[in-house]
C-alpha cells in the first residue's frame, strides 16, 4: 500500500506519501548517501531521543542530530545544534535535512533547512498523529522565542513528507488523543459533514488507540486534503480571511488554544488538548454571536466530549495569575491584525473569520469571566 | 532629485529609490507610526551605534534597536535582540522593520523581519557604499555562524530600499574604498565596457572620497541595474551557472574573497578589500585557463591597482596557519556543488562560471603556492 497526495504551495511542490514502512535514504533523495565530505551533497538526520531508533532505520551511515524531546526545548539552541551539525557534516547548499519526529522535530528541522545557506533540501517523516495531520504539511516552520510559540519561523514546505504507518505503531494513548483534536478541527473545516460523523466514535483500540492503522488511512487522507487545499489557496497566509477562505481558517481553536498554552506555561498540556479546549471556546463565541447554529454546536461539542477533552471554563487548576496571563496572550496573538486578535468560529458549514469588534469583546468578556 | 528602479525578484516586488534626504516614516510606510501597542501594526527601527542619529531622523517616536557595529557582531545574538525588541514593541505580523546602516545592519534586520511571525514588512536605508551597491538589493539576508559568513539566512527582498545621499556624506575614505570593489565587480559583469572605463579613475575627492555625490548617481544606477537584472533572472540562485547567467555570477571575486576573510579572521579586513583581492585571483585563474583574454585581464588589473587594492599572493602578513585555513575555507565554500567549489572568472565580456576540475585544481595549486 502506498498513496501520494500532491500539493503546490506557492512556489513549492509538496507531496505526502502514505506507506507502511520507514523509507530508506535512497527513496528520499537518490545520491544523498554519498556524503558531504566526500564529494556528495551530504545529508543530516534530525530526531529526538524517542525517535532516534526510527531515524537510524532511514540510514545507519548518516550523521544524526538527537535533540532533547518536547516543546520546552523548541528554541534557538536546538536550531543552532542542527545548523552546526550540518556544517560539521559538510552539507552544501544542495545538502539534505531529514526530520524524523513529532511537531517540534519537524518544525525545527524545517526551519534549520530553510535558513541553512539560505535554503537546503528537506524531507520529513512525522512520527506523531499531530504532526502527521497538521505540522508536517503546509510549510510552516518555526521555534519558540521569549515564551511565544513559533514567534520566529519561515514558510518552507518539505518537498516530500513520508507518513510511515509503522512509525505510529508504538505511540502512547496520550499522543493519539492529542492528534485527534486536529482531525476534529479538519472535520469542522471540511465542507462535508460525513467526516465529522466518522469522528463521533473515538479510536476503539486499547486505551484509545486506533483499532487498526489501515482504518486510519482514509481519515488521514481526508484531513490532509482539507488542509492542503486551504494552504494551496493562500500559502503565505495573506488573505484577511474576512472575504472567506484563507489560511487563517486553520487557526480554528488555536487563538484560544495558544493563549491557554501560554497561560499554563508551554509544554504543560499537549497542543491537541489546548486546541480541543480552544474549539469549545470558539463554539461559545460562535453561538453567542449567532454564527454557529445550535445543531452544529451540539454536534461538535458531542465529538469533543466523546474523546474526553477538557472543555470547561475556566480551565481547571489554573493559578491566581491565570486569567491575566490568558487575556494578555490572547491580545498578543500572532495573527492579530491592526493590533487586534481575530477569531475563527464554526459556521453552518465550515468556519468563518470574525474580526475584533465591541460585540466580540463583550461576548469574550462574559464567556471568559463566567465561573 | 529622486529616481526609482523597480525589480521583481521572484514573488517579491523590490524597488530602489535614490534621493537626497533620509526618508521620514510616513514616506516609508503610511500608517506605521500608529504603534503596535495602540492598535497600529507597529514599527521598529534597527541601526548600529554609528547610524543611530540617522535612524532617529526617520522617526523620533519609534522604538530603536541599536546594535554594536561591525561584522564580528553579526551573529544570532543580534538577531535575537531585534526579535525581542519587536515583540516588546508589540509589532504584529503586519508590523514593519526598518534597517538603517551598512551591510551587517541591513542583513540582520532583513533576516529578523523574514522570520518574525514568519515574515513582516521590511524597508532598508543603506548607509555605506558597499550596502548601497550590493547588500541592500537582492533579497539575501543572513548572519554569521560558527565563523562562517552568512551560514544562516533567507531570501527576503525589501519592498523598498531608499538610498539617501546625505547618509553617505560623512563616510570615511576606508568605506568608499571598500564599496568601490563591488562597483568594479558590477562593471566587470556588465556587458558594456564603458562602465569599467569610468572606474579607471578612482574617486577624486579628499582621501579618495567622491568629489560630488551627484556624480556618483549614474554609477550607482548602473551597478544596481546590473545586479537587479541578474537577480531577477535567478532570484533564489537555482541556476547552476554553467549554462550561462544565474545569480552565481555575482560571486565573482567572492569565492576567493570569502576564503581570505575566513583565513584572516572575520572583520580583519573590509569585505570590499577581500573582494578586490579575490577579483585578482579570479583573473589569475581565468588567465591560466585561457578564459580571460590578456587585454581584458590587463584592463581589470589596472582598475584594481588604480584604487590601491592589495592584490598580492600570498596575502601579506598571513601567519603560519594561513595557507591551511585559506584552503579549507575555499573547499568549504557555501556555493559548492556536489562537494566542490565553483569559480567565476572574467570572460571576453562579462564573466563565466567554471566548475571544479583537475585542470582547475592544478591551476589553483600553482597559483596559491607561488611565493
Amino acid at each position: 500500500m502506498s498513496k501520494e497526495l500532491r500539493f503546490q504551495l506557492g512556489d513549492y511542490p509538496s507531496s505526502v506519501i502514505i506507506q507502511e514502512n520507514i523509507p530508506r535514504l535512497e527513496e528520499l533523495y537518490p545520491g544523498a548517501g554519498e556524503g558531504g565530505k566526500d564529494g556528495g551533497p551530504g545529508a543530516l538526520l534530525v530526531c529526538d531521543e524517542n525517535t532516534a531508533p526510527l531515524a537510524r532505520r532511514v540510514s545507519g551511515d548518516l550523521p544524526l542530530t538527537t535533540l532533547p524531546p518536547g516543546e520546552e526545548h523548541k528554541g534557538w539552541k536546538a536550531v543552532e545544534t542542527i545548523l552546526r551539525d550540518a556544517r560539521r557534516g559538510g552539507l552544501g547548499r544542495d545538502g539534505l535535512f531529514i526530520g524524523v519526529g513529532g511537531g517540534a522535530v519537524c518544525d525545527l528541522t524545517a526551519f534549520a533547512a530553510s535558513i541553512y545557506m539560505r535554503g537546503a533540501a528537506l524531507r520529513l517523516i512525522p512520527t506523531t498523529l499531530l504532526c502527521v495531520v497538521d505540522a508536517a504539511l503546509g510549510g510552516k516552520t518555526g521555534f519558540d522565542l521569549g515564551g511565544i510559540k513559533n514567534l520566529a519561523g519561515t514558510f518552507y514546505p518539505a518537498e516530500r513528507i513520508v507518513i510511515a504507518l509503522e512509525a505510529l505503531e508504538t505511540l502512547p494513548p496520550r499522543e493519539w488523543k492529542s492528534g485527534a483534536a486536529e482531525l476534529i478541527k479538519a472535520a469542522v473545516l471540511d465542507g462535508d459533514a460525513a467526516f465529522l460523523e466518522r469522528l463521533q466514535r473515538p479510536f476503539t483500540g486499547p486505551g484509545g488507540t486506533p483499532s487498526s492503522l489501515e482504518a486510519l488511512v482514509p481519515l488521514l487522507e481526508r484531513a490532509l486534503t482539507v488542509k492542503g487545499r486551504i494552504v494551496e489557496a493562500d500559502p503565505r497566509e495573506q488573505f484577511d480571511g474576512e472575504t472567506g477562505g484563507g489560511r487563517i481558517l486553520l487557526n480554528l481553536g488555536h487563538t484560544f488554544g495558544h493563549a491557554l498554552e501560554a497561560a499554563l506555561g508551554l509544554g504543560t498540556i499537549s497542543h491537541g488538548e489546548a486546541v480541543a479546549w480552544g474549539l469549545a471556546r470558539s463554539l461559545d463565541l460562535g453561538a453567542a454571536l449567532g454564527i454557529t447554529p445550535p445543531g452544529r454546536e451540539t454536534a461538535i461539542r458531542e465529538v469533543l466530549e466523546a474523546w474526553g477533552y477538557e472543555t470547561a471554563v475556566p480551565y481547571p487548576g489554573g493559578d491566581a495569575g491565570f486569567d491575566r496571563r490568558f487575556r494578555e496572550a490572547l491580545e498578543n496573538d500572532k495573527k492579530k491584525k491592526a493590533g487586534k486578535p481575530r477569531f475563527v468560529v464554526p459556521g453552518a458549514r465550515g468556519a468563518r473569520v470574525v474580526p475584533w469588534s465591541l460585540e466580540v469583546e463583550a461576548c469574550l468578556y462574559s464567556l471568559l469571566s463566567k465561573r
